[in-house]
């Protein structure tokens, strides 16, 4: 089955307190992106990558993709305003018979293993969103209360949100609406439904400062235990 | 105002992997318990604590606690098998006429920062439960299937969580219920309105081996940034 994994680097990265977007920021040596990329590339070597990149940034994230890849593997575009539109543009470089994983630029810590449970469990269910379970307790607020929420029923969503590239680009020509924070939220409200598989606890998001920090912990950790492993 | 933290450290940590629960797992030389002791007691100096230690490691949670304070400003007390039992021992220990903060002894990054707020909060208004934003996407199970569920309404919900000592007290009477994950819940349950604070990023919750690496590297950080401050 062809492969497609949709890296969207399109954030301006303004809760880092930092000009250079958070995509960008040097983790390890290389950029946050560089490790992004290379995650997918090893995988599989028929893996294609459609990379969004912000058009402030173009040229930056374009030299950090020449360097993950020399062999033509991944396809640039210019990200649109919001993650929404910058998705369904990297969509129309993808083919209907095949596997797409959306992932956020910014969660480099990926394992292989998880990219390849989310793609068998595609094949099988049309679909894989990795989840986590919260250890803290949840609250929501309804007009302008709040009130607790069983945090067992609560799932922290991940990504690759993977799909069938078909059941994907249907779902990504309805008209956009704000509650569209993920994929899964697009293709359910498109009538898919949605088939969850468990995520990592290390697969982070770089949001704040510290999840720099603790990414080049982790990365330290893997160099220890295997030395052998590629960065 | 009287002013009692109630430290839960009955927890047996059996998601790190260790024999050892992680309250006493050493961080940047000191017992984890350590840390959050001296979190409370250097706020105010008429603070006192009542401390739940679980009965198979209570010797050792005594000596830290003697570590952390030889004024007698720590009562220690056998846990009981769950957090609310352990929450409700403490609370025959405390006055209605006081501030009652609730903190999970894992909890070792809180600042006096949130600290002070949380007690200003609870004077104004009651009670003050610090959340945080996810900034992760988020679905709700539900009769076998799963949704979507808007993340800005959602609160992620930290400790302290800080009450008028009759409220708390009051709360606590009532039979336990599998749905009490937190004080919030249960007072919330006996009729209370929750007031909601802002949080801290940084005030995680040690639950996973990575999360002790996050700590010592937060650690770090506050002292290249101060280097005076207190460990």
């Amino acid at each position: 089955m062809k492969k497609y994994a949709v890296i969207v680097a399109g954030g301006s990265g303004s809760r880092m307190g930092n000009a250079l977007p958070k995509q960008f920021l040097p983790l390890a040596g290389k950029p946050l992106l560089y490790h992004t990329l290379t995650a997918f590339l090893r995988v599989w070597q028929d893996l294609q990558i459609v990379l969004a990149l912000p058009a402030d940034h173009f040229q930056t994230g374009l030299t950090i993709a020449g360097q993950a890849d020399a062999t033509g593997r991944i396809k640039t575009i210019a990200g649109g305003s919001t993650r929404f539109e910058s998705v369904k543009a990297c969509l129309e470089q993808v083919e209907e018979d095949a596997v797409v994983f959306v992932h956020d630029a910014v969660r480099c810590l990926i394992s292989s293993a998880l990219i390849e449970r989310c793609y068998r469990e595609t094949i099988a269910k049309g679909n894989a969103i990795p989840v986590i379970i919260s250890s803290d307790s949840m609250r929501i607020l309804e007009e302008g209360e709040n009130r607790a929420i069983d945090r067992d029923r609560m799932r922290i969503v991940q990504t690759p949100q993977t799909f069938n590239g078909a059941l994907l680009k249907m779902a990504y020509r309805q008209p956009y609406r704000s509650f569209f924070t993920d994929d899964a939220s697009v293709v359910e409200y498109a009538g898919g439904k949605i088939n969850l598989v468990e995520g990592e606890y290390r697969n982070i998001k770089i949001t704040h400062p510290i999840d720099l920090l603790i990414a080049e912990e982790l990365l330290k950790q893997d160099q220890k235990d295997n030395p052998a492993s590629p960065q």
